[in-house]
């Protein structure tokens, strides 16, 4: 992370599959608007369940890039 | 939450009343711009005080809605 | 803090010198859009190195303001 | 809490009213089964949301016990 | 809070109808004594039972004031 | 979670395949016994190394459901 | 830990000895009811006092258990 | 804990001996000036060491008692 | 730290020039009245801000001094 | 973990398929030299992102083994 | 601890008698290699179990000592 | 930070100037054995007094760098 003003931000990416794909999904999301992504801390795991199955995998992530105000 | 990206803000809502009331206006803000927000978690109460007197209830809560980008 | 409700974001300052400037940095670049700055608190300290050497100081802050939506 | 062996549990109460009435509640329903309950100590609080208005008070809450096996 | 050195307490407040209530006889006991209070930050909350009812709030909160060593 | 008063309990799921595979066998364990389950939120990773191979993934969740008593 | 799910309860046990001994009566008492106990993690200790003097010794331990449902 | 406001205040027992006779004379310590002392809350554990060996054992607590202002 | 029983306490230290000079000026005022100083350590970090500029470095830190009662 | 003395290290995997290869590089590289290795906790989990795309997922994990000093 | 640089390392001693004596134990095998120690900070306790018996104390610790690179 | 296995450790540097010093000479310190260090994480900052006057500030920070076993 070169030097300059960045902004943090928190992200929560579902998937059916695995929590690598839930993430996948958030960063591919964010950098629809977002630069310069470069690291993708995950902050928190869960799993959402519908009649006994886990039928999602989030994952919540914090996001850093080039702060423009 | 269904499946999607969501992103997750921090606001704090202030009320003379209670810390219930803090956190309705700050759903109630908040609503104003963003859609389909369905939890509201708490992350720290703390109070405001003047002439010895507490004047104010102070709610920072963390909110989860589909992100746009 | 005066009534109302407040948004709370993170940023990331960065400096050659110290933490200090890097937090000055921080405030001042998003003080541009944000007004009524009142508290930054720092959330976390680091530095980058190059070639043995710290060259850069970053500070992590969290930034309250009115919040507009 | 006197000597002896005392079991651990975690309680999620929920009210339309407060979080007190909601913790109120889960003592209520834990008091059913479980006897010479003292303390009850708050682990999380946050609200559901329905239509931009906060519809429940939930209180995460831990409470000791007699531990029985 | 304006310069100078600060001292930081932690006080617990009790009282048999809400947390809110419970805070401010806190706040108001230490003011008997304290000058200046601005902020009463909660740190825990928890509840006193008896006979499987909620008899007591408490709030256990930090209050910074002028330190006069 | 509709109101009423849940349970949550702490449950460690284990898998020879992945994190998502402990996870899903840790639900589908509970759920043998527990009815309306929603959300797993999990709470530790770890992984068991035999030969210094990995033999299994574990997982440590945390599960609410409706509160029985 | 061999595979399998395993479930992990909050305990505590309590001596006028010591908090070793505070933890073999939390194993003992629970082994009564539950098998193959390996390791016993300490969450928390604290003291009880009464007249001036310590009276006993509290040690809140966390302990896993294969899950019967 | 019956009604009313308590203090809570941050004290270092030590002992050559053992982490629980640390907790005693630091207990002991404060009965001489505080009343009314029931529960000591174990924060930090450590020991001082010396020529390769442990020679104090040091505890450190939280103790509340009465607020007097 | 010898042995004895000690007292731990918070103050938040002020400057507007930076954290070091704002912890040199908690242990300052601190000494005035406590003897045998001996670590400082930092809780945590903020700036006061003021028209867009930081106008004071502030410093929560724990202080700890042989015990008087 | 039979009785003795262990050490605890920190170790950082990489890999560009999944959490679970990247805990099993490092416990593949750290079993090069470290001994009867048992469980990997793991600490932290992030991704590296270069032009949008996750490139790398890393897994910051705790390992244990028989301390040589 | 006098000025220079210091390295900090996470060690686990086990004893069957008592916590105390696994730190003991830890120190005194780090002693070996390790010179000027001089504090030892309990960073987790937790203890082995057999045949529904406490067989081992284990403390994790944390160790400082002059660093030699 | 390249793929890879990397180890993270735990180093302890001092100054009598300021933290950022401190750090400076930790980071010079590892670079005598250590090869390609990126970033340097403070994990707790702290100074030490003699006679009322902090003679020395101290940062404990964590570096990553390349794992060779």
């Amino acid at each position: 992370m070169p030097d300059g003003v960045y902004k943090r931000i928190e992200i929560i990416g579902t998937s059916p599959n695995s929590w690598e794909d839930a993430v996948e999904n958030a960063v591919e999301k964010a950098s629809e608007t977002l630069d310069d992504l470069r690291v993708c801390e995950v902050d928190k795991l869960d799993t959402r369940i519908e009649d006994d199955e886990v039928v999602a995998y989030r994952a919540r992530v914090k996001l850093s890039f080039k702060y423009q105000g």
